[in-house]
C-alpha cells in the first residue's frame, strides 16, 4: 500500500508567512469565493468578522478576494486571483469543473457540495492528490459537527467498524414535529417549510438522497475505499404514518432517519433507512434541525457528535475552519492570544434542600430571607414528616455570592432541623 | 498579536519520507516510550497493531525505539534515539523535565498528562514553540472524544463562548450508581473501585482536582489565554446525598460533576462543580464512566461530543491519534487503501404493524409465517378494533430477505384489513 499524505503538499499556503520575528505585515490569503447563495453570503460576511482571528491562528490575514455568482465575475480571473478556492455553488455541473480546475491548477480547494463529492469523489481526491493540494469539505456532512476531520485525522490509523446517524435535518424536524404533536406527515412537512427547514421541492431530503450522499462520503473516509452515491441503498420517510410513531412509543421507541455505514465479513453495506431507537440511545434524544453521527471501533468504543445539521452561519463556520487548517498547514502549538481575567462571581440557578419544623410561617421566613438577596424562586415541593418537613426548591439563575448570603442567613434560622443544602442547576430546559 | 501557528514547525517528521514515486520502504517514525503502565502497555500493542495502518496514512511506520520503565532504560539513550517521545507516566516529577527535554533536544511530544499540562502549560507551550515541534495530548481531556483537536483545529477562528461538560469518568459513575440504586456516595464509591473505575485513593476524582485540570487546559485553549490550575474553583461530590438525587427526580433532574468555562463580560471563569440538568440537556443522558463536552459559540451554535473517558485502549487510541498527526504533517486527502465489496443483504431488526380481522388464528397464522422464515419475535401488543384489531410486533435482529420473505408472505393472508408496514428497529437497549 503506498504512502500518500505524508508526500502530496508540495504547495504549501502557510510556508509564504512573513511573519518570522517582530511586528511583521502578513501577506493575505487571497480566498476566490464561487457561490453566494445563503452559505456564500455568511461565509463572505464571517471572513470578514474573524479575519483578526484566523490571522492570530495561523499568521496570514485572510481576504475574499473574487466571488463568482450566477449574473457576475469570471472565473479563470478568480482563479487567478486566489490562494484558496471555496465552491459554495451546490449541485455537480458547473461545480466539478470549476473544483477540478483549481485543483489542477494548484490551488486548495473547500467544499460544501455533498453531491460532488459523492459522486464525484475518485475523480476530484486524485487531482489534489496530483497537484499536491488540500481538499477538505467538512461542511458537506453534518454542517457544524467535525466528523470529517475527527475520521481523516483522529481516526486515521483505527479501523472503524461502524459510522452511522442523523444526517439530515429536515427529516429530523418532520419526525421529531410528527412525534410530538401527531401531525401527518405532509402537514408535518409543510410545517418544516414554514420553518425554513424544508425546501420548497423536498423530495432530495424526505426520499433519503441528501443522506445517501452524505453516507456516501462517510464510508469512503471511514473505510479508505472507493464508494459512490450508487452504492448507496436508500428510503425516505415519505410513508410514515402518524400511527406507526404513536404505537411505538408503547415500546419506547422514536423514529429517526438513520444513514448506517457498517463493514461486514464480505465488506461493507451502506444505507439510509427510516429507523426505531429505544429511549437511552445516543441518537434517540437528538430532535428536530439537529444532526448526530457516531463512529464506532474496537479501539475507541465509540464516539458520538452532535450539532445543528445546517444553518447558513453554522456551514459558513465549518468551511472557515478548513480555511484555516488549510493556511495553518501544520500542527498548531497552543500560542496566548489575551489575557483574559479569571471571574470568580458569577451567575447559577440552585436546588436547596431544607429539612425544617412543620408551622406556620416557616415559608414565609425562607421565602423572606431570599427575596431579601434578590434569589428567585422557581419551584418548590414540601413534604410532611410528621413534626419535621422537607422543602426542596429550585431557584432562578442570579449572582452566587447573592445566594450565598441567603444561604448563610437560612442557615441560622431557628426552625430548620439540619444544615441546608444547595446543589447548582442548569436551569435551561429541553423539551 | 504576533502569528504562530503558521511558522513554528521548523522539524517535521513527515518531510523525511522516502516514499515518492514507486514501491519504496519508508522510514520509520521511532517512538520514544516513557511509562509502561495501564496506557502504556496498550499504547504498546496498539502500535503494532496498526504499524500498516499508520504507514498508508502517514508514509512511514512507526516502531517503539525504546521503553522507559521506573526500573529499566535510559531516558537520554532514548531521547537519542526517538523522532517522537511519547509520555505516559502521569504526574508532573519526571514528566515534566522530560517532556521539557525532548521538546527542546527538538523531539516531537505527545502526553496523555493531565496535570502536568495544567500545571505547567505556559513552560512546555514555549518550549515547543522555540524548538518549531508538535506537542499533542489530546488524550489528557476526556479520554477518546477528539475535543482538543476539535477546539485547536476546527474551531481556531471561532470565538467560542462556553466549554462545558463531563470530563471525569469516575464520578459520573458514582453519581449514577447512585441514581438507580439509591446507593449513599460510598458504596457507589466501592462499587466503582471494584469494577476498576475508582482507584484505591480517589481524591484526586471525587474531589474534583482531576476535572478541574482537564478544564484548565480545555480553557487555555478555547480562549487563547493562559489559565492554571491555579485558576479553577472546584468542589467535588463527596457530600452528595441519595436523598438529594430522589428529591430532584420531583423536579425532572439529574445530577453531573461539570466542569464550565465560560467567557463573561470582563474575563472568563473556569469552575467544577456537581449541578443537576434538566431531562433533555445534551449531558443528561450521559451515564456511567463516559464524558461528554459541549462547545458553544455563536457562529456554531453548539457542538456535543460524547464517549469513553477512560480506559487503556481508549487513551492509547487517543496517543495514536496523535501520533499519526504528527507524522502525517500535513492535511490528509483521501486516499483508497482497499476495494470493499458493498454488501446489500444485512441483518436488521424490524419493527411491525399489521391490521387485522379480529378473529381466532390471526396471531397463530402470522408467527407461523414468521417461524417458517426463522424471523424471531421480541415484542407484540394488540389492539382490539371493533372487528378489526392492530397488532404491532418487534422482531429480533436477523437478515433482512428472511423478513422480507416473511412480509410478503404475510401480505398475502386473507384476515389482513390493509397492507402490512414495517420499520427497522435497532435493538440495542439502553437503560
Amino acid at each position: 500500500m503506498a504512502a500518500i499524505w505524508g508526500r502530496h503538499s508540495r504547495r504549501s499556503v502557510a510556508g509564504r508567512s512573513t511573519s518570522e520575528g517582530g511586528p511583521a505585515v502578513s501577506e493575505a490569503v487571497r480566498i476566490g469565493l464561487l457561490g453566494r447563495g445563503t452559505v456564500g453570503a455568511a461565509f463572505f460576511e464571517l471572513v470578514g468578522e474573524r479575519a483578526d482571528a484566523v490571522e492570530a491562528a495561523t499568521g496570514r490575514r485572510p481576504e475574499v478576494a473574487g466571488v463568482l455568482r450566477r449574473s457576475e465575475g469570471d472565473f479563470d480571473e478568480i482563479l487567478a486571483g486566489s490562494d484558496v478556492v471555496v465552491e459554495l455553488i451546490g449541485g455537480t455541473d458547473p461545480a466539478r469543473e470549476y473544483v477540478l480546475r483549481a485543483l489542477r491548477d494548484g490551488k486548495h480547494v473547500v467544499s460544501a457540495n455533498k453531491q460532488l463529492i459523492a459522486q464525484h469523489g475518485d475523480e476530484l481526491f486524485e487531482a489534489a492528490r496530483d497537484a499536491g493540494v488540500q481538499f477538505r469539505f467538512e461542511a458537506a456532512v453534518a454542517g457544524v459537527i467535525p466528523v470529517i476531520r475527527v475520521i481523516q485525522e483522529s481516526l486515521a490509523a483505527t479501523e472503524v467498524s461502524k459510522v452511522f446517524g442523523i444526517v439530515n435535518g429536515t427529516t429530523n424536524f418532520i419526525l421529531t414535529e410528527m412525534a410530538k404533536t401527531g401531525a401527518s406527515y405532509s402537514d408535518a412537512l409543510g410545517r418544516a417549510q414554514e420553518l425554513g427547514y424544508a425546501e420548497a421541492d423536498p423530495s432530495d431530503d424526505v426520499g433519503g438522497a441528501d443522506a445517501a450522499a452524505k453516507m456516501a462520503i462517510l464510508a469512503r473516509l471511514a473505510f479508505h475505499t472507493p464508494v459512490s452515491l450508487d452504492d448507496v441503498t436508500f428510503e425516505g420517510i415519505e410513508n410514515v404514518q402518524p400511527d406507526d410513531l404513536a404505537y411505538a412509543k408503547e415500546f419506547g421507541l422514536s423514529l429517526k432517519l438513520l444513514g448506517v455505514a457498517e463493514r461486514h465479513a464480505g465488506g461493507i453495506s451502506v444505507r439510509v433507512f427510516p429507523c426505531f431507537l429505544y429511549r437511552g440511545h445516543p441518537l434517540a434524544p437528538v430532535e428536530g434541525p439537529f444532526n448526530a453521527v457516531m463512529v464506532e471501533a474496537p479501539s475507541i468504543t465509540e464516539i458520538t457528535m452532535s450539532g445543528p445539521g445546517a444553518g447558513g452561519i453554522e456551514t459558513a463556520s465549518a468551511v472557515l475552519g478548513d480555511v484555516v487548517s488549510i493556511v495553518a498547514g501544520r500542527s498548531p502549538v497552543h500560542a496566548v492570544r489575551e489575557r483574559l481575567e479569571v471571574v470568580r462571581d458569577v451567575d447559577s440557578a440552585f436546588y436547596l434542600h431544607l429539612e425544617v419544623a412543620d408551622r406556620p410561617g416557616v415559608l414565609a421566613g425562607i421565602t423572606a430571607v431570599l427575596g431579601e438577596n434578590e434569589v428567585s424562586v422557581k419551584s418548590v415541593v414540601q413534604w410532611g414528616l410528621g413534626d419535621d418537613a422537607r422543602l426542596v426548591m429550585v431557584m432562578h439563575e442570579g449572582a452566587e455570592r447573592r445566594f450565598e448570603a441567603a444561604l448563610e442567613a437560612i442557615a441560622t434560622l431557628d426552625f430548620l432541623r439540619s444544615p441546608p443544602r444547595a446543589i447548582r442547576v442548569i436551569e435551561e430546559e429541553f423539551v
